[in-house]
C-alpha cells in the first residue's frame, strides 16, 4: 500500500457517502442527470482523488498533474462532485445546483472548455477511453524527451474510468490495442462493471469475456469485486497496476449502478430522478444522518480539502524539481517551457517553403509531404501519423522513427487501420496542454470512420491537424468506397471545423500555416492523390489561403464588373484556370477566377471583403468542385452554376472520371457561357 | 472429411495455381490493383467455391445459396476470379481484362449492384465482418420463422473473409461481440493471418492476440497454419467449423501475402502491378508451363465448372424440397414467397394510423413508436433494433420479443452500444435479399459513429431504416457532444441518401410510407425527443411528404404572390405555424407555410411543382430549422433568411435553448419582418 494514505475506514465510508449524497441531491434539484454511475462508482472516485492522484486544485493546469478521463460522461456529476470536494473553484456548491441549467459551470456532460478541472468532453461512448491513451503517449513521449537522470520532469499518470457502453463501442477496442502494443504502463482504467446499460442488464447483449479480452490486447489486468465490500482490494489494484510499468492496466470493478437507490442494480438507476420519498430512503439505507440538501459533515469536508495543501505541495516540490533541471539542463528546460506555454517558434513560418519557383507538377499530398517536413523541425511539438496509410497520406516525418515502446521520443506514430481511436487519440494529446501538435491521416473517406472523434475535436477546442488525401473521384481506380462526394458538405457544416482544400503548393504552403496557427479548433487539410500538371497556379499566394477565398486571376479591366466568376478549391482550380484563361482568350471574356480554398475563413472576412471578391453586381459564376453541391449556392447566387458530384463515383483512371463526371474545360467552359448567357 | 469433395491433390494445386496466375495477369493488365491478398488466399477461396460453398452460378440470387463476404475489400479479384472460374455469367474473360476500367464489370472493389454473385459492397476495412453477421442473423431469423421438422428450408452458411485491417478497426470487435453473444453458428471468419498491412508488417502496431480476443468475444476459434503446405488441414477446419453450432467460427490461417511474387511475405506485395520479367519469374516460382496471359488450363476450368451442374443440382433438390414443404405448410410457404420476392402486404398502407383526429401533442418520437407497431404486424420483413436507446427511441416492435439464441424468430435486435455494427450488419439484412426490413435506431447524434456504414447503406442500395431520435438541441440537458447540428447537412449531401424530418404525427406517418417503400436506398427518419403542443399541424398531409416540400397553410388570396414564404422542417414546423399565424393575424400578411420534410424528395419533383411551392416572385423567405445553416440558401434564394443553428448547442432545458437560440415565435416573426422588407 506504499502509495495510498492510511485513512480510517469510517471516515472513508463518510466520504463515499458524501459523493453519493451529493449525486442525489444535485439530481433531485436539477430534474436531470444521469445518478446511475456517480452512485456505483464513489469509491472509485473516492480512492482515486482522496488517495491516488496527485493534482493542485488551486492549479487546474499544472502541467505534471495525473489525468482523470471519465470516458463514461454521463457519470459527469462524479467528477464534478469530486473537483467540489477536493477544493477546485470551478465547481461550489452553487454549481451543483445549477446542473444543466443555461450558463452553468456544470453541464450535463464533462466539457473541458467551460469546468476548471476538467479535461476533456466526453459523453459519446469509448472516446475517453482512446482520449486517455492520447494523454499516456504525450506523456511517454515527453518523458522520454525531457526527463534525464535524477530529473523525472515529467512523470504522471491518466487514470480512465469506463462502462460497459465505453467497452461496447469499437472505438474502446482500437484504442486498447494500441495501448497493448505500445505498452503504455502509466495508463489506468478502471472497468466499470456494474451490469447494466440503459435498455437493461448487460446479458440481453454484452456478455463476452471483457478481462480475458484486455489480456489478448496486453493489457495487465484485475478483477476487483465489489468495492463497497473490498475498498482495500481497489486500493491494492491500482498500487499493483502501478508496478507494472510496460503494460496498461485494466482493472475491472464489480459496483453497483445506482448505489443505494430501490433501482440500484438495475438498468433502471442509469438516469432519471428519485423524489422526495425515496431520497428520504436512501438517507437512511447509506445512514446518513443530515438532511439538508447538499449538506457535507465537517469532517469530511476537512478530510477532503486536505487535498488543497497537499496539490500545492506537490506542485511547489515538482517546481523545484524543475528548478533543479533548469540548472543542469537550460536547453532542455527551456525548450520544455516553451512547449508546455504553447510559444510556437519564431522560425517555423520561415521554414515553410517557398514554392513558388517550382515547375514539376506533383499531386497536392506530394506538397503537403514537403511541407510538413520542412516546418517538422521548427516545430517541436508536432507528432502524429497515419491509419496504416502513411505512404499513401505522404504523411511521415523523416527525421525521426516511431513512436514505439522503446523508441517513446520519436515523433511518428503508427496508429494501424484504426481511424476512430487516431482521431480521439490525437484529441487526448492535443487537450494534454502541454504544446503537442497532433496531425491524423487518412483517405477522406474514411473520415467517415472517425467523426465522432472529429466532431470532439471540434466542440472541444482541439487543435488536432487532420491530413485527408485521396480527396474526390480523382482517386480513380479504386472507385466508389474510396471516392468521398459528401464529405466536404458534411465538414462545412460542422462548427468550430477549418476545411482547406488547396489547389496547389502554394496553397498547400498556406494550409498548413492556418492549421499550425489554429490552436483552438481542428483543421482539416484536403488533398489530392492525382498529380497537377504545375506545382503552382499563377496567382495563387498563402496570404489568400489566409483569407478563405481571394481573386486568383482576372483580366476584366479595372473598375469594370467582371463577365464570368469561376470559383474551384483543390485540383479542379488548376482546371478552371485552364478553362478561364481560354475563355479570356478564345471569347474575350472578363473572368475573374476564384479559390475558394476555405469557406470559414472566408465567411469570417468583412461583408466589403467578400463583396470585393465576389461582386454582387456579377451573378454569372460557375463553382467547380468535385463534391457535393451542397451549399455552394451561397457563393454562386441564383443564377450561378454548380459543376458538382451528386452521385457516387466509379471505378476508372482519374482522367476518364474528370472527364464523365464533367470535370474538364471544355465542360467548363461550356456551363460558363450558359451562366454568362443566363446572368445577362 | 463428410462435407468435402474428394478432389486430386496435384489437381487443387493447379486450381489453386490458375487463381495466383490470373490475379498476376488481370492485375498487368489493368495496371492497376491489390494482388497480394488473392495470391495469398488463393487456397482459402479454392477451398470455399470448389469445395465447400453451395450456390448455383446460373442464379446468383438462388434464396438459400451460401454466401461469400469478402470483408478485405480491395481483394476483390480473388472473387472475381472465383466467380470467373466456377462459371458465374457476370465475369468472363473480358470483364477481367477489364478490371477497374470505365463502365467494367469488375470494378476496383465489389459492388453488388453491378457484379452478379457479389454480395455485397465492400472496401472500407471491417464492414464486411458485420455485413456477415447480418447475412447470418437473416438465415438464422428466417429459418427459425419457416423451418419445420423435416424441412429444412433456410439452411445456409456465410462465409466471411478478414484481413489484419478488418480486425483493427473497431466495427469488427462490435461485430464479433454480438455475433459471440447471439450464437450465430453458421458464421465462418477467415482470418486472413497474412503478417503485413500497407505501412509495414502488422508488428509496428497490432500485436494483440486475436485468436484469444475472439475466444473472449464466445466464438469458436481455430488455427490454420500455412494453407499451401496444410490445405486439409484447411479443409477440416472447416468441417470443425461447421460441427460447432451454437458459437460463430474463427479460423485464422496463416497465407502468405504476395504468394510467388518477389514481394511475398512483405508488405510492399499489398498493391501494385509487377513488370514483365517479375510475371516470368512468378510463372517459375508457380511451376507454369503456359505462357498466355488469361491462360487457364483446360483440366482447371473442366473441374471448377462442374460447379455449374452441381450447383443446379443444389438449386434443383432446394426446390423440391420447397415442393413438399408447400404442400405441407401452404401458407408458410406463400408468407417466405412473398417475403423472398420482396412484395410488400396489400395491407400494410391501411395500417398506417390515421392521426388526422389525434389532439394530445407528443414528440414525434413518440408518433413513430406508434406508426412502426402499427405496421409491423403487415410487414412481416421488419426487423431491427436500437444501439441500446430502444426506450430512448421508443423504437421496439412491442408484439415481438428480443431476437436471440434461444428465440431467434423474435424481430427485435438488441444492438448494445454498437452503432457502427448495427448499420453494417442491417446493411448485411438488407443485402440478404429475402425481404427483410431492417430498421436501426440510435440518437440523431451518434450517427457519426456510424456514418462509413450508413455511406455503404447508400452506395449499396441497402434499404435500411435508420430512426434517428433526440435530432436538435431540443433535446435539453445533455448538452452539446449530444445535439446534432450539421447532421441533417451531412447526410443531405449524401448520394442515394433520403433524409425525412416529419413536423407531427401525420408527417411521421408520411416518413414511414417513404421509408418502406424505398427498398433501393436507406432512408433516415429524423425525430425530436421534446413534446409538440399538439398532434397535427394543421394541414400537414401524408401526400405532401412524398413530395418533399409542400404547402402546408396559405392565407394568400387566388392568384396572388405570398408576401412570405417560411419554410420549416420538425419541431420547427409547429413553432413556425405559429410565426404563421400570428403574422397573419396581427400584421396581415400573406404568408405560406411549407414543410420542407424532405429535401431528396423535393428535388425529384419537376421544376413546374418545385416554383408552385416556391413561387420564383416570392423572394421574402425564412427558413427555420435547428441545424446548419448550409444548404438553405437553395430554397431561401439570395435574399431569403435562414433561422439555424451554425455552433454547438448547450446543456439546458429545452424551452431555453430554443428561446436562446432564436428559436422563438417573436424571433421568427422578426426575422420574417426583415425578410419581407428586404425583399421588396
Amino acid at each position: 500500500m506504499q502509495t495510498l494514505k492510511q485513512v480510517d475506514p469510517q471516515l472513508a465510508e463518510k466520504c463515499i457517502t458524501a459523493v453519493r449524497m451529493l449525486t442525489v441531491d444535485s439530481v433531485e434539484n436539477a430534474q436531470a442527470g444521469h445518478p446511475g454511475l456517480p452512485l456505483g462508482c464513489a469509491p472509485i472516485g473516492y480512492v482515486l482523488f482522496d488517495e491516488v492522484m496527485k493534482y493542485n486544485p488551486k492549479n487546474p493546469q499544472w502541467f505534471n498533474r495525473d489525468r482523470f478521463v471519465l470516458s463514461a460522461g454521463h457519470g459527469v456529476l462524479l467528477q464534478y462532485i469530486m473537483l467540489h470536494l477536493v477544493g477546485y473553484d470551478s465547481v461550489q456548491v452553487d454549481d451543483l445546483k445549477s446542473l444543466c441549467k443555461w450558463g452553468s459551470n456544470c453541464p450535463g456532460h464533462p466539457e473541458n472548455m467551460i469546468t476548471g478541472g476538467i479535461e476533456l468532453t466526453t459523453g459519446p461512448l469509448g472516446q475517453g477511453t482512446a482520449n486517455a491513451v492520447g494523454f499516456a503517449i504525450a506523456e511517454k513521449h515527453l518523458a522520454a524527451r525531457f526527463n534525464r537522470p535524477g530529473h523525472e520532469i515529467v512523470n504522471h499518470y491518466t487514470y480512465c474510468l469506463a462502462g460497459d457502453g465505453c467497452l461496447m463501442e469499437g472505438i474502446s477496442n482500437e484504442a486498447g490495442s494500441i495501448a497493448g502494443h505500445l505498452g503504455l504502463g502509466k495508463l489506468i482504467m478502471f472497468y466499470d462493471n456494474n451490469h447494466n446499460s440503459i435498455d437493461g442488464p448487460t446479458s440481453i447483449t454484452f456478455d463476452e469475456d471483457v478481462c480475458k479480452r484486455y489480456e489478448a490486447l496486453g493489457w495487465h489486468v484485475q478483477r476487483v469485486g465489489d468495492p463497497d465490500s473490498h475498498l482495500d482490494d481497489l486500493r491494492q489494484a491500482i498500487v499493483r497496476a502501478k508496478s507494472v510499468t510496460d503494460k496498461p492496466s485494466f482493472i475491472q470493478v464489480d459496483t453497483t449502478i445506482g448505489y443505494g437507490s430501490s433501482k440500484q442494480g438495475t438498468h433502471k438507476a442509469h438516469h432519471g430522478t428519485f423524489g422526495a420519498e425515496e431520497v428520504e430512503k436512501i438517507r437512511e439505507r447509506l445512514h446518513v444522518d443530515y438532511k439538508d440538501p447538499f449538506t457535507v459533515p465537517k469532517e469530511v469536508i476537512d478530510h477532503y480539502r486536505q487535498n488543497i495543501d497537499r496539490g500545492k505541495q506537490a506542485e511547489a516540490e515538482w517546481n523545484r524539481a524543475l528548478d533543479r533541471y533548469q540548472k543542469e539542463y537550460p536547453k532542455e528546460a527551456q525548450a520544455l517551457n516553451d512547449l508546455v506555454n504553447q510559444r510556437l517558434s519564431a522560425t517555423w513560418e520561415d521554414a515553410i517553403p517557398d514554392f513558388s519557383g517550382e515547375e514539376k507538377g506533383d499531386a497536392t499530398r506530394g506538397w503537403s509531404q514537403k511541407v510538413i517536413n520542412a516546418i517538422a523541425d521548427h516545430l517541436p511539438g508536432l507528432i502524429g501519423g497515419s491509419a496504416d496509410l502513411a505512404t499513401s497520406n505522404k504523411l511521415y516525418l523523416q527525421a525521426w522513427g516511431d513512436f514505439e515502446k522503446k523508441t517513446p521520443a520519436e515523433r511518428n506514430i503508427r496508429y494501424g487501420v484504426r481511424e476512430h481511436a487516431m482521431a480521439a487519440i490525437s484529441n487526448g494529446i492535443a487537450l494534454h496542454r502541454s504544446g503537442l501538435i497532433p496531425f491524423a491521416g487518412t483517405f477522406f473517406v474514411f473520415t467517415d470512420y472517425m467523426r465522432g472523434a472529429v466532431r470532439i475535436s471540434a466542440l472541444s477546442h482541439a487543435g488536432v491537424i487532420y491530413i485527408c488525401t485521396h480527396d474526390s473521384i480523382g482517386l480513380g481506380e479504386d472507385g466508389p468506397t474510396h471516392q468521398p462526394v459528401e464529405h466536404l458538405a458534411s465538414f462545412r457544416a460542422m462548427p468550430n471545423m477549418t476545411v482547406v482544400r488547396p489547389g496547389d503548393a502554394i496553397e498547400v504552403a498556406g494550409a498548413y500555416k492556418v492549421a499550425v496557427k489554429n490552436r483552438s479548433g481542428p483543421t482539416m487539410i484536403v488533398l489530392s492523390r492525382q498529380k497537377l500538371s504545375s506545382a503552382v497556379v499563377s496567382g495563387t499566394s498563402m496570404e489568400g489561403v489566409q483569407q478563405g477565398g481571394y481573386t486568383v486571376s482576372d483580366n476584366t479591366e479595372p473598375g469594370k464588373v467582371p463577365d464570368l466568376i469561376i470559383l474551384a478549391t483543390g485540383a479542379e482550380l488548376e482546371l478552371s484556370e485552364k478553362a478561364a484563361t481560354k475563355l479570356r482568350e478564345e471569347s474575350n471574356f472578363a473572368v475573374r477566377l476564384v479559390s475558394m480554398v476555405c469557406w470559414e475563413l472566408f465567411e469570417a472576412q468583412p461583408q466589403s471583403y467578400r463583396d470585393e471578391v465576389l461582386p454582387p453586381e456579377c451573378q454569372a459564376r460557375v463553382s467547380v468542385e468535385a463534391g457535393s453541391k451542397l451549399g455552394w449556392r451561397e457563393w454562386v447566387g441564383p443564377r450561378g452554376y454548380i459543376i458538382a458530384v451528386d452521385q457516387f463515383g466509379a471505378s476508372a483512371d482519374y482522367d476518364t472520371l474528370f472527364e464523365k463526371f464533367g470535370f474538364s474545360v471544355d465542360n467548363i467552359m461550356n456551363v460558363a457561357k450558359q451562366a454568362i448567357f443566363a446572368a445577362v
